[in-house]
């Protein structure tokens, strides 16, 4: 299993999903732009906009490669001179503001000594929690895991919580997912394993989120709600500006700008200590935005 | 001239700044919230919403002190064990799209050994650049440079166009204006000039903020150009949150939040690979948002 294949996977990928998330959507369709890098490669970003369930969202697709920079040396601890990076990657805008934002990356790096390693993950940040929908997702997503390796859930529902968590507001950037990172044959599982593994949640990506619409679009909501949408998608933009390691890593190291940052909002707000209701939902939703929280209780 | 003097002349100062900005507005009133900081001092952050000019502004006032912490010494590389740090920090979001946003900062700093430095500056991020409002900006900075160092300008200008850079975008925030660090006896005037010079750009802000205002809002405006507005001001987000130094040290550091997010716009959008139009007013601005323009010419 060589990396062209890989790269030839994740591209099939990415065009499944977007055929299921235009059924999702109803309306909307996805546009398609491929763009080269000049050091090596490129991709194909496909991006929505305006649908009737999707306000904006983008999956993208990239296979580079070139020498080890300087930068990536220093951020990614790396030793070997030439590099192959290939992945798909997700982030989903919903219009409804009780339809969680969701993003979902995967990927695959490996080095020209042969070294090689897995990475991605699917989170949910719902404007409003509920739990139930919180339930069904992390259920799925375990469901997944297991198949694979029944220790994959344990480790890698922690790591997301770590890794999406805003120190500066003491928040989550929503109730987590998996996140897992330099996955290789030391996981448990080989090489091809692995690999199936990030294909399957990527497969199953497009069912995952549409059980999460299905449960949202049917509620009502008013301007209210609507604002708490864009102030809690303020925070989405704090934390992939402020904290991503991936997104920082992606702008220092002179990606493909409106690839990276195609996982902006379309509209976001931010109020001076935004005042919140006791007991309303908002408050309700701001005490679990935690880690640790064991959503399949 | 002690560090309690400085810290009680900047407070004077945000109160004459607020009453100004309020006589501009001519309908809002800023909020007053006083704070207090664990590890020492405190601070008085006034906040304005949904004004008749300003759509979201903040003018806060600081003076905080405490042991020089391991974040301080690597960001800041410095030697000292105790600090004190005051100053007075305003970004104003007008509601009008030909009104642009304006950022000042004065600050002292101080260790314990007497090591003193003096920093700010005042720049200027429309979100359609106009020449002669541009010119008059920068005429107004270099005249109250020039009273107290003829070099101030030359040098102080260039340091804005390169710390107000946004390399993933390759523009400059706006126009730039001046910005200055680390100014002390070395800068060829003395300590009391240097904070005159400080009190005189915060003294100034409000006149040469006004007269932008009165550039601006006479002009008629659509729901287009508030759009390429919110496109701007997700611009302003991206530098303020990816390349602000000030803003990282003092989220790293844990100053207070809300104080130092005061600087994100009301309300922000990201569009994927936003069309400009050839020759349009949109088009012309950013072909303005570039380093080394000079625009006294």
């Amino acid at each position: 299993m060589n990396k062209e294949f890989i790269s030839e996977q994740f591209l099939a990928l990415q065009a499944q999903i977007v055929r299921e998330l235009e059924e999702i959507d109803g309306v909307g369709l996805f546009s398609v732009d491929r763009w080269e890098r000049e050091e090596g490669g490129g991709g194909r970003t496909q991006t929505i906009a305006n649908g009737q369930v999707l306000e904006k969202g983008g999956v993208a697709f990239s296979a580079v490669h070139g020498a080890v920079s300087e930068t990536m040396k220093k951020q990614l601890q790396l030793d070997g001179e030439s590099f192959y990076a290939t992945g798909v990657s997700i982030v989903l805008h919903p219009k409804h503001p009780f339809v969680p934002i969701i993003h979902m990356n995967v990927r695959y790096f490996e080095l020209n000594d042969g070294t090689y390693w897995f990475g991605g993950g699917i989170d949910l940040t719902p404007h409003y929690v509920d739990e139930e929908a919180a339930q069904k997702f992390h259920q799925n997503l375990k469901t997944i895991c297991d198949e694979f390796n029944p220790e994959f859930y344990s480790k890698f529902k922690p790591w997301a919580d770590d890794y999406f968590y805003i120190p500066h507001r003491n928040e989550t950037r929503g109730i987590g997912g998996i996140f897992f990172d330099h996955l290789d044959a030391t996981c448990g599982i080989g090489k091809e394993q692995i690999f199936e593994f990030c294909l399957k949640l990527g497969q199953n990506f497009p069912r995952i989120y549409g059980e999460q619409v299905a449960l949202g679009i049917v509620q009502p909501f008013n301007e209210e709600n609507s604002n708490w949408q864009n102030h809690r998608r303020g925070r989405y933009v704090e934390f992939n500006l402020v904290n991503d390691k991936g997104t920082k890593f992606g702008l220092f190291s002179g990606g493909r700008t409106e690839s990276i940052l195609m996982s902006l909002p379309p509209l976001a707000n931010w109020t001076y200590c935004l005042p919140v209701k006791k007991n309303s939902i908002e408050a309700k939703t701001l005490k679990k935005l935690i880690k640790g929280v064991d959503w399949l209780k």
